[in-house]
């Protein structure tokens, strides 16, 4: 049905569609191919959203940290957002020469051998452990705890990738906890596949793995799975997991899985075998749609948390070690060059959790008076004060740290607070604290021999100029800013194209359907030497709170769960060792 | 007019009457002598208040931090509180035996030798240094500077005394700002006199000054005051202040000072000739209506700030040089005992300033709604739950640290947070804070060799159950409650009927007519043993940040104080080392 297009030879009226798999919804977008141009778009929430309290036929409550979704609840996003992003484009079907999605990650499930999910088989609709679990699902960390601990008394090579831990969200502990708590439906699961790969799968009809969910979220590294041994280790019913349910072989970022099924192409109303996109994860694949897949390009999606994905060409070291990265992969944003990501726990979220509970009874008035957020009237107050004219510096840490130091048990500090700190004070020292942050990551990247040439801002963030403001002036450099406000949706878009053929890979599709603004907020010389000074405090308090000069956030965190937990203070609780 | 009175002997009528002068008001209170019954009470508040922007007459504005008041605003209070509060006590005036009066310190002022206020002299109304400088009066720290370089260069050996540090609140510092700012004012001025004696002067008619604020506002140790070189060597105008204008004999407390005069008579209602006691400093008096003047029985008064005053034995060692002291003076409270005082210069302030600007929209609403203050709604919040719970230390350095560390250019620090973090955590992190503070105090005190036997609570916080509950918890020690709510103007009438001979001395008659509620509040022993564990952490942080271990919050205040004088970063600044 489509026709072979390439590069030289783009109909001026070709698109594809991207469909960017959310947290709470999915987008599509239609992009046309020959320039990137957004045609249409459209969202479908999830019916379901996350399931933390109860399955949908009810049952009994579910475990804490427990978070799942609905299949069912994706195929809808096909069904009603793509036909309408094409309805709003007022695109032809006929016209659209690939079809690319984007997932949260890692958010993955159980499924058989012909890709139902699990949930769907019956006998299983009541089981916890049958759903896919969504990427913040924190119910396996004694899973992680376990993995972590014996890779490290194995010395398994691997671990270093990952900036020395595996994380409660990824392939390997959720796939343990089910195993631990369901044998029987862990023992019906002929796969454990990425939501990122089932989609695909149920567009094209055959299953493929990506390279990218395999190296950040599974524990793949230079082309092989965590051992048998190592495996039969966690526990001997676990040996075979890796080979038996994931390890399938692995499909190039932009590469074309298939083609569009009957059934696939009836929901989305796009032609059956239209191409169909390898599956990526949301973050990475944004890369393409803000045209930063070149080396050293760092790309920075901020919302409620940040994360940061930059290529690097394997030379002589690579892949440098960067120290608390997220994971280093092969191949894992683009062919042929190592995909660093790296990330902050908090960033958005600490803004808003000040705002909504700190902002003070005066603020929170005078906003509904005038009409504004919170956001804006702190933003507003503290927008062209000069740097540290507030005296504050803090930490953060309110949820951990992510990259560099890797320890989700440390928390914010603020300090230099007077009783003349008023509201907007702390909300810049705050949003201060997460571009400290963001710096220490970049120079951690370069003091590791991984140079930044350029800092790229894509997320709902963007459109904040106070925090860019602070941002550009914090790192010093100027800041990009990803042209679409559907970037994810965009960048399986941009897969798409490439996947069809329209561009030989994804950088030359990236060039010429992505975009981004250069420049769009230039740093101030004398802020970034204010900065400077205050980044230097910063460091010295991260240092001594973050790499054990104190031990107190862990003495603290220690005394916190023990009280919680009603346990009174364990033994040990003031010289607390084991807490990281 | 008034019958000789002692011990033995008391009518069942008489009566004292003790005259408070605050920082807004006065306040004159009626006491049985017998027992030290209230018997009425009533309040005045000054006219002109606090000058800080103008002088009464108009002008010019004055300078930053000035705070000025006058005189005539003093003597309304006799004219109206004391005649009624006799009037609400119903007590024949014929029956008091004496009156005290107490004050707020260093509050100071410049008279002619006749006692005229020079604000009161003509051709001086609108001139500044010629009003009273109220104790808060902050802008004599140049001089306060200049007075502490000079004394630590020398190695003045009264130095120690005071903590190491004279304060810019005090009567060598203001009284040197005068001289360089308008030395035709000083130099008409006869006296240098804290309006403490000046108000006794204005009852009897008799200029005596007290060994109390001689001792902790005043320079004067060991029977002398600064030397003349040493004068000089600040100004070679100021070479004789002491000798001039300050150095008249000291009075020991409780002492008559000698009789009302015909014209106070008149003003106050009482019989002319009636015993008035010499002048007192109002949180040192409260020892005596609290009944805790016995060595090592130590008393806060806890309002926005707190006072520590607590009296020794003097021994082998005393006065033992107890770290960070505001200040240890031989009969400063009462006389034959060395008495002490500490200070934490935030506590209330720090709860109101959270509350009044970081509790949150949420919870002002809600407070607003269920008609309760967001004190009342945030201690409720906090009430009962485990030590440690909310994750939290803080340290309470708002505004400055004044015992133990002596260092004002210190700042609050909150360290633990998450995004799990509530507005009541925060507060009860205050709240401890303060806590902790207190207990660093009483642990300098006994590590320095001077037992604290008890802890007694006087002033506005000891009706917060929430705070008095967590203080307990913290020292792990009862805590015993001043009885008298107005325990300043009580104080000074048991001094009152001391001088009038009733009592023997001060602690005999604070003894008859002082009280406090024993073991009013008791710790609970496993809180306070979670106390424990974050006390200690309290103190790694108190000492990382105030001991040398990092200079984070002197080069924070550095960067802010260059900030806001658009300055830029002075040179140094990333090492700041002078600041202090």
């Amino acid at each position: 049905m489509t026709a072979a297009v390439n590069a030289h030879n783009i109909p001026a009226g070709a698109a594809v569609v991207g469909v960017d798999f959310g947290t709470l919804s999915g987008r599509a977008v239609v992009l046309r191919v020959r320039d990137g141009a957004e045609l249409g778009a459209a969202e479908h929430p999830y019916a379901h959203a996350v399931l933390t309290d109860r399955l949908p036929g009810g049952g009994p409550a579910l475990a804490p940290d427990t978070a799942l979704q609905v299949p069912e609840d994706y195929r809808e996003v096909l069904r009603r957002a793509v036909p309408a992003a094409l309805a709003d484009a007022g695109t032809d079907p006929a016209d659209v020469i690939g079809i690319g999605t984007d997932f949260t990650a890692c958010t993955v499930l159980p499924t058989t051998a012909d890709g139902t999910p699990l949930c769907e088989v019956p006998g299983f609709a009541d089981r916890p452990h049958a759903y896919p679990k969504l990427w913040k699902h924190h119910a396996a960390q004694p899973e992680a705890d376990a993995i972590n601990a014996l890779a490290a008394e194995r010395g398994e090579p691997w671990l270093a990738r990952y900036g020395g831990k595996i994380s409660s969200e990824w392939e390997f502990a959720k796939g343990l906890q089910v195993l631990r708590e369901d044998p029987e439906a862990y023992g019906r699961a002929d796969r454990w596949i990425e939501a990122a790969d089932w989609i695909v799968w149920e567009l094209c009809g055959r299953e493929t793995r990506n390279v990218s969910t395999a190296g950040y979220k599974g524990i793949h590294q230079d082309g092989a799975w965590p051992a048998r041994d190592f495996l039969a280790a966690l526990d001997p019913r676990f040996a075979s997991f890796a080979e038996d349910k994931i390890a399938f072989p692995l499909s190039p970022q932009g590469e074309r899985a298939g083609g569009l099924t009957a059934r696939a192409a009836a929901w989305t109303g796009l032609p059956e075998g239209t191409p169909v996109a390898v599956g990526t994860i949301d973050a990475h694949v944004t890369a393409a749609s803000a045209d930063t897949v070149a080396p050293g390009e760092m790309l920075a999606i901020m919302g409620t948390s940040t994360c940061h994905v930059m290529n690097a060409e394997a030379g002589a070291g690579a892949p440098a070690e960067v120290p608390g990265m997220c994971g280093v992969v092969d191949g894992g944003i683009v062919p042929g060059l190592w995909g660093y990501e790296a990330g902050q726990s908090g960033v958005g979220d600490i803004f808003a959790w000040f705002a909504d509970s700190f902002a003070g009874g005066a603020a929170s008035r005078e906003a509904a008076e005038n009409g504004e957020s919170l956001h804006d009237l702190l933003s507003r107050r503290a927008t062209g004060r000069p740097p540290g004219a507030h005296g504050l510096v803090a930490l953060d840490w309110h949820s951990g740290n992510r990259s560099v130091l890797v320890d989700h048990d440390l928390s914010g500090v603020i300090a230099g607070l007077t009783l003349a700190s008023r509201p907007e004070d702390v909300y810049a020292a705050l949003v201060e604290a997460t571009a400290y942050g963001a710096r220490t990551i970049v120079d951690a990247f370069e003091t590791s021999g991984v140079p930044v040439h350029g800092f790229t801002v894509a997320g709902g963030l963007k459109r904040n100029p106070f925090v860019m403001g602070v941002y550009a002036d914090v790192l010093g450099r100027p800041l990009h800013l990803a042209d679409s406000d559907q970037a994810p949706a965009a960048g399986a878009a941009v897969h798409a194209a490439a996947a069809a053929g329209a561009y030989p890979g994804i950088p030359e599709a990236a060039a010429a359907m992505g975009g981004r603004t250069r420049d769009a907020v230039l740093p101030d010389p004398a802020r970034t030497a204010a900065y400077d000074r205050l980044y230097a405090v910063y460091t010295d308090l991260h240092d001594h709170f973050g790499r054990g000069g104190s031990d107190a956030l862990h003495r603290l965190r220690a005394i916190r769960n023990a009280a919680l937990n009603g346990d009174g203070a364990p033994a040990g609780a003031e010289h607390e060792e084991g807490i990281r």
